[in-house]
């Protein structure tokens, strides 16, 4: 077995397609983990705006929760919808696009391609932070924790599919069964105690009240708890991932990820209630998650405790896999329209596709690098982009029903409007919300790669028409082309070089540049290698021409004297034929053949289509 | 005038070099820079050794920076003997590769080329420390301070030897003449006043002997001093930069300086002694150099103080320009030995050495940005390489004289011999002084140095002996090559290439790789635009094939093909003739061009050298 095949796997044939498909089973880890592990995150980020509120706070968390549980379940709804509307595949990108036309497509794309890079980045940081605050001696680490993670999660998912539904399907059914097991356990514990259960772990005493209640607090709090709502498009993506019945596989997948999340979120809105947990400032000393001081006021700090925050930090390290999962295939999706190069289109040995899988680790990779991994500012950016591209997703399937009509279109329509204007309005309070904190940047980011990937595909569009309609190849009066070869002595490769110019020519020159350290004189070894071969055979010489280089210039002579030759004979092609020492080890290679490249890339930057460059090769034998 | 003739300078025709070449009067701030400012550290380096001692260690001062002078001395003498032996430039390398072989001189050229890169970054960074000290609201900048200091004299050196001078002259004048005014005027006042002058400025209090007198100290203290002599070297590495008589200019530039450092540092010991100034802890709250104590105690903190000051701090951050000076020099006569690339050997658009002097400017930028501009921690290191270099040198002249013989070769030997044996023990001194505190780098990298040299002589060895000797050119019997064609479509691009394929070769053949995105079917528009129109012509149409990729791979079935072919006709060359779309603004290269780069190089690096690569471009129109 090659070291290759070890590492990142046999490659697969494109006909192995279907063995690579994957169920329910491997598609909630895969698809799931980003909106499950929003259970983690997302009560705490709203519990964190009511601090100020000290115990007066606790009596919102319910109501908020409920809210964005009304919002999951249209947006659920709604994006069953699209799967059942998009069997290839229906992400926000495709829906807007071919029901709101190109603009809108590509706004979805720009949001949802910034919420993975962010989902990315802040998920693993989230997860490394919570292990540093449990292991500091970890801290100094951060970093390379962060980008060790970002690479496992890149790896495994380079691998292909099948392999990464397996690797994460240990982590996110043990992270549901424990965090499942501890609600029921604590609701249980409530009903039992007639509603004020008491804690077996001491939980902190709430703060005084620092401030009264305001409207706009709330509408804060919920902005941060939407944080848990990113990651539901996940699956409406991915619907060729699934095997077949694709359509009901990932309708199932959907459904299953979006009941255990909805359950998550409902229970630990509830317990956090019944036990007066409040959330404490996590610049604090002694500070302590929600989900910690909730599993230790239900369990105590036992084995189960400590099982499941472990879950818990895992999942949050591991949620930015979602982004891996789908951010590729979003990527696939804007390239086969030709807004991104195509090789985004096309898939790697293991028929993922590797190019947006890469792009993906380098640009989260780098923001975490830029962070130091400490990326909790960027948890404001995120969530716009989301909405965003939630909202455009739903008013494109409002159209799409529309368009289709017949009896049931009035149910889509409804659904998916609400959807949109719900969505919508969250767009608009969590940009409201956090754009202070953040949201602009996201707000400006958003039109950069709009305009770059529209640019992007000018260009594309540009070069086709030029390059279009060739027509028929003439073949009738095609001249040889005159030949130059620069060499700078008399050795193997360059008289390779010569034979391969004669061979295909019967006009050429071998130019030398007389620069500095011009060495041996060439005419006489011509004489006698070059001219009396050549006599000999009743054939033309090659001539040699020495140029001069008052300014010890190397290549500008010989290029000046090429561009001349082109001039010089219109319709007919110069063949700049550049011998070359190859050397049989990559890193002899630097030693060598700079100098080739830069004339090529000089050759084409002054040159026009009559100058080509042919390079004839002299290898060296290994030691 | 175009941009580039302003930034850098007009080119230089090789024939201008005498109108480069320098008298004394610019080669003083040239070559003498380094020397010089070392009287600005050296004897504040040897004071802050003696610093345990309290007041009882200022009068080890005056017989430990005697004995500095009388090395001084001894260099100087046989430094001057050298430049009269080797006209052409003798630096240590040149000298001990004559004399006493190839791994003496690389072995002093590796020392030399170490010393350089520190003395540029050592000498810049403590410049920039002065500065930061007198400001501390630029300490945030220290790096990016250091680094504009580096840029800039790489700058000035690039636009040649003339103007480096002159724009190094005015600092340099200015520090010798205000530290001599102010040492002249502090020695006048201490015989006015029978040897114990009042300070004008008030002084630290010596503080209280923490140590007894060891000689070990005393030990160490000469050899911190010892740095003091680093850049004696110099004036005989650029002998060829002075203009006619070039031996008797550079004698009397040499010796200005070495006069001018001795006067300096005598009188600096001499005065420490008389005011009682012990230097203070660069750490402590307070920190004044012994310079600026010295000045101050003598002159009074008037107007006179800061200017001299700043000429101190002026020439501190610019004596790197010495090692900008000789590091060029010095590469160019290693690669015209060929243990450097050949590059190194020629000079730039302003006739110095730019590859040398931007390679120096490279890495001590490198050492600069590692260390965030505070390179005290490498003054240990850096004066093993110097004395190391002195020894090899002296010893190498001794062998000169023996071998020249005549009457006044015992002289020669003498001066030489003692030189020799007084470096070579200063170099033990200073190894063991300072082994701990970091001249084990420099005893650890001058072998790696040493040994990557001769491995890269070996390299262009192997390569020549395998190129040489290419026997006439053989013109009977030459075949026309069999031209292969990748196709990605049928297009203006494709059109080219195959057209060009054809004009070389009766033998052609279309190579389209069917990967996952097909596309078209080619057979069509073959039989239509290329097959027919061969037929109308009766010439032999060339052949499309297409090759399936089970596994996506676009480049290895072509390559595979390409090779098959080349074995499949042993003796015929295969021309792999790749279309290629170039842009016309560079930026959009990017898009394009990546695919015929990776090409060439699997053909280079699996092929032999019956594999030629053609790039047939196709030029873009702009907008």
């Amino acid at each position: 077995m090659a070291l290759d095949d070890l590492i990142f796997g046999k490659a697969l044939r494109s006909s192995q397609e279907r063995a690579e498909q994957i169920g329910p089973a491997a598609g909630i880890p895969i698809f799931g983990l980003d909106a499950l592990s929003s259970a983690g995150y997302g009560p705490e980020a709203a519990l964190t705006l009511l601090i100020p509120l000290g115990a007066a706070g606790l009596g919102y968390i319910v109501p908020i929760t409920a809210a964005i549980i009304v919002l999951l379940a249209v947006v659920f709804v709604s994006y069953r919808q699209t799967i059942e509307a998009y069997p290839d595949g229906g992400g926000s990108y495709t829906v807007a696009r071919e029901n709101l036309g190109e603009s809108a497509g590509l706004l979805a794309a720009s949001a949802l391609m910034i919420d993975y890079v962010l989902t990315a980045a802040v998920g693993i940081s989230a997860g490394v932070g919570a292990l540093v605050s449990a292991a500091p001696s970890l801290q100094p680490h951060t970093t390379a924790l962060c980008l060790g993670i970002l690479a496992l999660i890149a790896y495994v998912n380079l691998r292909g599919v099948k392999d990464a539904g397996f690797f994460f399907m240990v982590p996110t059914y043990l992270f549901v069964g424990t965090l499942g097991v501890a609600l029921i356990w604590g609701l249980a514990k409530t009903a039992a105690s007639g509603g004020h259960p008491l804690p077996v772990a001491p939980l902190p005493r709430p703060p005084a009240a620092l401030e009264a209640v305001s409207a706009w607090l709330i509408v804060q709090a919920f902005a941060s708890g939407c944080t848990a709502m990113t990651g539901v498009e996940a699956v409406s993506n991915g619907v060729k991932a699934f095997r077949a019945p694709s359509t009901r596989n990932a309708k199932l997948t959907l459904t299953i990820i979006i009941a255990a999340l909805v359950a998550l979120l409902a229970g630990i809105a509830w317990l956090a209630r019944a036990y007066g947990i409040v959330a404490s400032d996590p610049g604090a000393p002694g500070y302590q998650s929600v989900l910690s001081l909730l599993v230790g006021a239900v369990a105590g700090r036992g084995v189960f405790y400590y099982v499941c925050m472990a879950s818990v930090l895992l999942v949050l390290s591991l949620s930015a896999n979602t982004a891996f999962a789908d951010f590729p295939r979003l990527c696939r999706s804007i390239a086969a329209d030709g807004y991104l190069p195509a090789a985004f289109a096309s898939r790697g040995r293991r028929l993922v596709y590797s190019h947006g899988l890469i792009a993906l680790a380098l640009l989260s990779g780098a923001l975490l690098a830029a962070f130091g991994g400490v990326t909790d500012r960027l948890i404001a950016l995120y969530a716009v982009g989301a909405f965003l591209a939630f909202t455009l997703s739903q008013a494109g399937m409002v159209v799409h029903w529309r368009r289709q009509g017949g009896a049931t279109a009035w149910r889509g329509i409804l659904l998916n409007g609400a959807g949109a204007a719900v969505t919508g309005a969250t767009v608009l309070v969590v940009l409201a919300a956090k754009f202070l904190e953040g949201a602009w940047i996201t707000a400006l980011v958003i039109p950069v790669l709009f305009f770059g990937m529209k640019a992007l595909r000018r260009h594309y569009e540009r070069v086709s028409a030029q390059i279009a309609e060739p027509g028929p190849l003439a073949l009738g009066g095609l001249t040889l082309p005159l030949a130059i070869v620069p060499i700078t002595g008399w050795n193997k490769a360059t008289k390779a070089a010569l034979s391969f110019a004669c061979a295909i020519s019967r006009d050429v020159e071998a130019v030398h540049v007389a620069a500095e350290n011009a060495g041996v004189d060439l005419r006489a070894l011509w004489a006698a290698d070059v001219e009396a071969p050549a006599a000999a055979a009743g054939l033309p010489a090659p001539r040699l021409v020495v140029l001069p280089s008052p300014y010890r210039y190397l290549l500008t002579p010989l290029v000046d004297r090429v561009l001349r030759a082109a001039q010089d004979h219109p319709g007919r092609r110069v063949a700049v034929v550049i011998p070359e020492i190859v050397e049989n080890r990559w890193y002899n290679h630097l030693l060598h053949a700079q100098r080739a490249t830069l004339l090529k890339a000089l050759l084409y930057v002054r040159g026009g289509n009559g100058v080509v460059v042919i390079n004839v090769p002299w290898h060296l034998r290994a030691d």
